[in-house]
């Protein structure tokens, strides 16, 4: 205050800096406890599986919930984890055990902004006798044709299934390889995406295009799935139409309306976050607002 | 004010005809949205699809929401198209993207009042292997036997899937023909009606039959279809019975205790809609209320 | 007033007795209303289907709700029909057209004190198929092994599938038989019983196991149904446990939760019906309270 | 009062004493108590089943409520029973009629704490064709691989299918032996476990994993298990993560969503009870919060 108007100044533009950066997080915080949120109450989550992000500010770091079921998870329940999936700051909080599956794929995929693991029943069928994925419906295009299958056993041999080790993670992100959908035989799917709100659309289309699928499987017609062209051009829907949006406000009524939503839900997506985005000015001393 | 008594007189016929027009509009926007909201509370629509109606005024135009999740849509929501499926008024909203759907039909079929585009869950496994609907009990006469299947594929090649040129909507039309009822394959289905109540009616009947129908397939007997005769005469079902009513009281009843109807539901069907109605006294100048 | 001690005393008597009468009549009509609004909120019935009783003071007439949907069904909306299924008083509402189906049974079979006709998903895929019913757990027995099919085509040709006609309601009862549940075939299921809450139990279990032997065909395996001395055994569970007490209990506070019941559930059965119930003393001029 | 300092330190020490052991069966009946509507509001359970505990202060009794839906199921409404399945006091309401199935396991196998009898739709195809359990996922490794079937038919020939006698809840105990769950073909499924959390847990994750395995075969692909070596470490997750305090927090929310659950659910689990616990110093005259 006894500073030169130069300095004061400066200043404050330093503390609106911050401030914003802050809103940036609270809003990307608020956006990723509503994704998870909206996956448990659309049926694709129960208990188990998450929705992570990857930090706005720093692509080093994701946030990741604690170990909570994503119907409960609040915008105060994040943890910011580095790339090798250990917390920033040892929470006082118990934590997810496979949220390796979150960091080796945000390490090996720069342009992955979000990612989603879950045990939907949906594919459940698929995932216990192998068969694979195919889009039977345009919404479906999203999950790809035939997406890659996984089985920890091929390298780990018997384990409890949990993908809980850096290099169990990283046998995983390998098999996703450039896709966006891995699907782990036995257990369950992972979804990788470029933005916390794609990745909610992918996560529930693919399963609904399963559930589809396993049904026309059940009648025992020959199907009909769309062309690597049709595919290709489907799963640019979500970024070429207003689809996105529109579902996003729906799936957030929706929450609302099961009584799961205290906040209400966000008009625009929180501010786009980019692997390339610049540092912030002060990484050394990151505004309070940015842990907990 | 200052005019001869007869000229008032006039003018409040002029007035309360305006008037009664708005008012028929108000209502058929009420039913419209109504009729969005229970097809998408029964499980027929989620964030994609919707219920458009031929304007009530001017069989030339018809009415369609925003872009919006069809369990959300409220009256003021519906903007105005013309059937090159062009808005009236260029609206400051975003707009669905597959409309043509809506505006070819109308074109095509001067007597259909009513359309419904929608992906129920119900159809997709017969709509994934290209197996024919086929009534397996009463009200899912309402359907047909054998309704045509359209594949975008045939005539459009490898697209993004959506129903969104003109010659696209056309192709469709052309597929629906004379039949209420037409299956896009690896896509959805779209609806024909000459009212919203039918609308509702036979889209909600139509997906029943398809779940029980996919689920007979699934146990592998072989399918006793209604017959022609059957099938003729149980489509009159909703036209000679009080089940409509019954019907759209029950959904309406059922929106309501989902949270979801502001409004309370019309006791009667909004003003019947005829391609052939008298056009409005003074088309030139139509009542503000009639457009936003 | 002006008359003997005796004979006021008998005027209070025969007031006590139409009192006691008409509080039975409300009882049971209330226990009607909420019978109907479980097999609604249980999901046997949607807007089509109902549940009817015998009159409780006649047996020569029965209760059915005006042309409603079950779920919204309230005590005051049941209409007297005679069996011959014409209503005791015209009514200014609409009626069901498909009351034949329950004044037939109730005159071919004197034992019978509640029918209910539904058209049930689980149901369906058995009807679609003419696969027969068998129990596959203890509380399916209460539909019996192998229960009669009735097909309406059989004796009358292509019609609109409705059991409207009293000849069609007639062969619909000679198909029952002396069973307690009718299968018709591509159309739905009659249920009859001894009393509403029995009606509704038969008609909820049959429900589900027809749902669990349609998924047990679906994986393929031989069924293995309960034996004819199993059947007949549990068949009684109903009668010989605390399991239709527990059942109504637990029933009726689901539709409470729903939202869909105005009224307490009763605590105790409406009063014991039986078709050789003596008659009022007033059987010509029946209390107010009986008519509406 | 009147007596020494000393023994008025003994005096209030005992009824310190009482006043925990009260507070730890209170803490275990609202625990039970929740229990029974978690997996009511799952789906594991509808008007039939039940869960019961191991008295915590005295292993030679087991707590299981009265005759009631488990939905409704509120903690003053469980019956103390001794291992021969009578009650301790009789009681003035109605007794659930199979109470043996969880007196003869718990004579059976001392280290089991709860046991849950159910009927759950999901394991009803298998029951009904007798097709073996097996874990396709990691959470249904809790159910086992092939665990034991038991058919009340083979030893007691036609019965109404319950198990009320002694002998044949002895004979369903027998089946299951060393195992966790079993499974009555043509009847339900019975499971046991150390902790009414845990078998909270292996109930409903058996379920879902019963579903699973349902669909898959019916789609027809040869289902790959887990390995025994998977089945065993995957079945220590309950134990070793924390998987089950996140899923009784969300079960927990999910009842009190559903509006059934008056009780806030309890932060940590109840007293840790073992067969082991040592006698309550007062075993003649337990406090009078302990029965009612």
């Amino acid at each position: 205050m006894r500073d030169s108007n130069h300095r004061r100044v400066a200043n404050v533009g330093a503390i609106q800096g911050e401030t914003s950066v802050a809103n940036s997080l609270i809003e990307a915080r608020r956006e990723l406890s509503l994704a998870n949120r909206i996956v448990a109450n659309e049926g694709v989550i129960d208990a188990f599986g998450h929705v992570s992000m990857r930090h706005p500010d720093n692509p080093r770091r994701y946030l990741l919930s604690r170990s909570r079921a994503p119907e409960l998870v609040a915008p105060e329940d994040f943890i910011e984890y580095g790339l090798d999936s250990q917390p920033v700051r040892e929470p006082s909080v118990t934590q997810y055990s496979e949220r390796v599956i979150h960091g080796e794929i945000y390490k090996a995929r720069p342009e992955v902004m979000s990612v989603c693991h879950h045990h939907c029943a949906a594919f459940m069928p698929l995932l216990a006798t192998g068969t694979d994925y195919v889009p039977v419906f345009h919404l479906g295009a999203i999950g790809g044709i035939k997406p890659p299958f996984w089985d920890q056993h091929d390298e780990f041999g018997d384990t409890n299934m949990l993908v809980c080790k850096l290099e169990e993670g990283a046998s995983l992100a390998r098999a996703l390889g450039p896709h966006w959908m891995v699907l782990m035989k036995r257990h369950g799917v992972t979804v990788a995406c470029t933005s916390v709100r794609d990745c909610v659309f992918r996560s529930v289309y693919s399963a609904r295009n399963a559930e589809y699928q396993v049904q026309a499987l059940a009648i025992g017609g020959a199907i009909a799935s769309l062309s690597p062209g049709e595919t290709q051009l489907a799963s640019q829907i979500v970024a070429t139409t207003t689809g996105l949006t529109r579902s996003w406000e729906y799936w957030s009524m929706r929450v609302a309306k099961a009584g799961g939503a205290a906040a209400k839900p966000a008009n625009k997506p929180a501010k786009p976050v980019r692997a390339t985005s610049k540092p912030t000015s002060k990484p050394k001393r990151a505004p309070k607002a940015r842990r907990r």
